[in-house]
């Protein structure tokens, strides 16, 4: 039987073996749901990069550039971390190269698995299946919030684990607990992550119409996958 | 208001301040529990050692020397880490020397907190009220397993953020995280960690009773508190 395990955040990977398995790379709020919006609309590559200066070299050699730190828009950049920034027609078969406080490191340090996906709320479906279909390990790893643990990534960690619990072996504490999160919110996780420490964050800054949108399920079928150092929409979800 | 925070694992410690703040350290299966029920049997001292070698240095300086690792107890030494073990007549007002997987080097590392107290749910009541009467913020430092986060250490996490919540500002994540794996569980605390890694762990090797003990709540008022390189009895618990 497969296995599926959660590493909580980034800063504990080094406690896990990727090796083999897949590394389903999470940040609800908002990395990973920008992402996946991005290619629902057409976005060619995105280019994840964990520091503000290689994204802004990146700019300088063309492409578009998106940065975000401590929740807004770092300066002289063209995008934000906001979904809704990425429906934009323009983006249609561009290259975004992107920068953000959590969720880009998560990527950049995942890269010891055999591959590494992207997953979000928006996306769960296509996640789920791919993870059925390969026959792979699993690991969902976290983004967190500056290393530490956020309920947002859990809940979603725990929401592929249930759905994936009768196929994979859950063994690991932190797959449990997500799996239990999830559980307890599962019928009301608007009102159930309004206390997160991340919510109040975007809230303060006027984001509820993001937080609201990051949390509906199922409303893309794509699969950004990491091919080479760019995320690409993976052709075939389900197949290697 | 005081604030009171969950760091899941000593390996996330780093970001956390514990300057100026009472640190809870909690290994339930099962250093703290044991040291709790030392305490409660009259034990005078317990030198936490995060190393086998200088545990071994007390024992030739004729300490009694407990060492437990992956759950068993170490060659050549006195005691293991079930708290059976420490209900014996003749370790009252002895001094023990302690090393355990987890939980002695959660304490070991926690020591920048102004005051270290141990917590299990065998003087859950206990640590709930000198928290109370304390003027200080407070954070839980879940022992966890070699790193990994696990299900008790943050079951009885939220138990504590459950007996506080009202007088208690609870704004990490981590913190609102115990709380929900505390309200999922605590009708059925044995069935619902009966699934944990740890608690397949101990079964497996015949430990299931402890795990029971274990998880009997305010079985002892006693506040086991580190003073200098020791751990003691607290005299006056909710004075500083």
């Amino acid at each position: 039987m497969k296995n599926i395990d959660v590493c909580p955040t980034p800063e504990l990977l080094h406690l896990y073996k990727l090796e083999g398995k897949i590394a389903v790379v999470v940040d609800i709020f908002r990395a990973t749901s920008c992402m996946t919006t991005a290619f629902a609309h057409g976005v060619a590559k995105i280019i994840p990069v964990a520091q503000l200066d290689e994204c802004r070299a990146l700019q300088r050699q063309g492409f578009i550039a998106a940065a975000e730190r401590d929740a807004r828009k770092a300066e002289g950049f063209d995008l934000d971390n906001s979904p809704f920034s990425y429906m934009h027609p323009d983006l249609r078969d561009q290259t975004i190269a992107m920068t953000t406080t959590n969720g880009t490191l998560a990527i950049t340090r995942s890269t010891a698995a055999d591959q590494v996906v992207v997953g979000s709320f928006l996306n769960k479906r296509s996640v789920v299946d791919h993870l059925r279909a390969m026959p792979n390990d699993v690991v969902i790893v976290c983004a967190g919030w500056k290393g530490k643990v956020n309920l947002e990534d859990m809940l979603f960690a725990g929401a592929v684990v249930c759905a994936l619990r009768n196929e994979f072996a859950v063994e690991d504490d932190s797959a449990l607990s997500a799996l239990m999160i999830y559980e307890a919110a599962k019928f009301n996780m608007i009102k159930f992550i309004a206390g997160s420490s991340h919510v109040r964050r975007l809230h303060g800054l006027g984001l509820a119409r993001d937080i609201e949108f990051c949390l509906r399920e199922d409303l893309y079928d794509v699969l950004p996958i990491l091919d080479g150092d760019a995320l690409v929409r993976h052709p075939h979800p389900g197949r290697a």
